[in-house]
């Protein structure tokens, strides 16, 4: 890679996927600039911004001019591209395919369903004025922890990471997703010691870089329980 | 990879990913054995299958004692273990990305919205015996027209295949979610000259694999139209 260049990343830290990668730079001390997209704002719905992105989401990658969406790409990108410790995402094929296997996963079952809680109890309520729908609620709710008994007996089950003995790329993604219903106050993982101790490891395997992925979604939490 | 082994696959030509691993090894021409699980008699839920896969879902891939499913994961591994013509999956990591990029907004693009079509035309109504919920079909079908309106002006817009100039692995999940609703007789490219053309490509690239991965489809659609 070019000295001097830095990756260009856009990011609202409130949406999942982009603490992802905001992660994995900062751990992987990846030289990189972020600008931040406030989707709350309708910054993503710029005409510079859908000239970037014209599905308008975050995150976004700039690298040397070339342009990529989806966290997922943009993570095993930069895992690539940037020499990172190999551990992110293995180059051996049966390890590496387990970190596949996770991510195609990963966006049918951990993060629709995590997401839903968060948009039920937190943005919809924020935007429409009204009450959380319970009913819904109580609906997604079940869908999570059917998606959460699955990552402690399948993923977790014989081993301390999603996909091996080491941390890799498909663990920020999932745990990222999982912290998300923190904004409501509401922490999923209470009565789930299995996921409870793997997301202590993910913590300690990243440092600093978890907190301050997380900064804005605490916020969150702590003015919600302000209010209450 | 060792003489005379055969990758072993799990797959119900009914399941649209099963459809594209399937033309990956044709057309790859990797020594393979299919096993059938028919999803509508309840295979993937014997306890025979469900030791194989805890998750009850196919494709399921075993390679040498190494079990993998999900298959956008597979069809990379296939790829990259059994060294098939580099355009499938590229390895310089902007066409990889690309590639990667497509996969991951297929999840929760593509194959939701053009299997919602066929669950509520063809599924449901011959499950529970009722006439298909217009209302539902209606809005599944708008859906559906996003995704592909999307698909010709982001992904088709300056290039023949969705990842570039030539097929990939991604062109093969897309086209198989593309041609479900085919099995109800709806071709959901009708008004879609930009993606008939992309289809007809993939078509000509991939030859007689094609159709024999679809013979089941063309015969559920034939045995519907006789009905009619």
């Amino acid at each position: 890679m070019a000295t001097g260049r830095l990756v260009e990343v856009y990011l609202d830290l409130l949406s999942q996927p982009c603490r992802a990668v905001h992660i994995l730079l900062n751990c992987a001390k990846i030289p990189h600039r972020v600008h931040t997209v406030a989707l709350r704002k309708g910054e993503n719905r710029t005409p510079d911004f859908t000239r970037l992105n014209p599905m308008q989401k975050v995150p976004v990658m700039v690298d040397d001019g070339f342009v990529l969406t989806e966290s997922d790409a943009i993570l095993k990108y930069l895992a690539t591209k940037y020499y990172v410790p190999e551990h992110w995402y293995p180059r051996q094929p049966e390890r590496r395919a387990r970190v596949d296997e996770y991510t195609a996963w990963h966006h049918s079952n951990t993060r629709p369903h995590a997401a839903k809680v968060f948009i039920l109890e937190v943005l919809l309520p924020a935007q429409s004025g009204t009450p959380v729908e319970e009913v819904r609620l109580v609906r997604a709710l079940s869908q999570l922890d059917d998606t959460l008994g699955k990552l402690e007996s399948m993923f977790l089950r014989r081993q301390p990471f999603l996909c091996g003995d080491d941390i890799t790329v498909a663990d920020l993604l999932a745990v990222c997703e999982l912290m998300q219903p923190v904004g409501s106050g509401r922490d999923i993982l209470l009565d789930r010691p299995q996921l409870q101790s793997w997301r202590s490891r993910v913590q300690s395997a990243v440092g600093d870089a978890f907190d301050q992925a997380h900064a804005i979604l605490y916020a969150i939490r702590d003015r919600r329980q302000a209010k209450l």
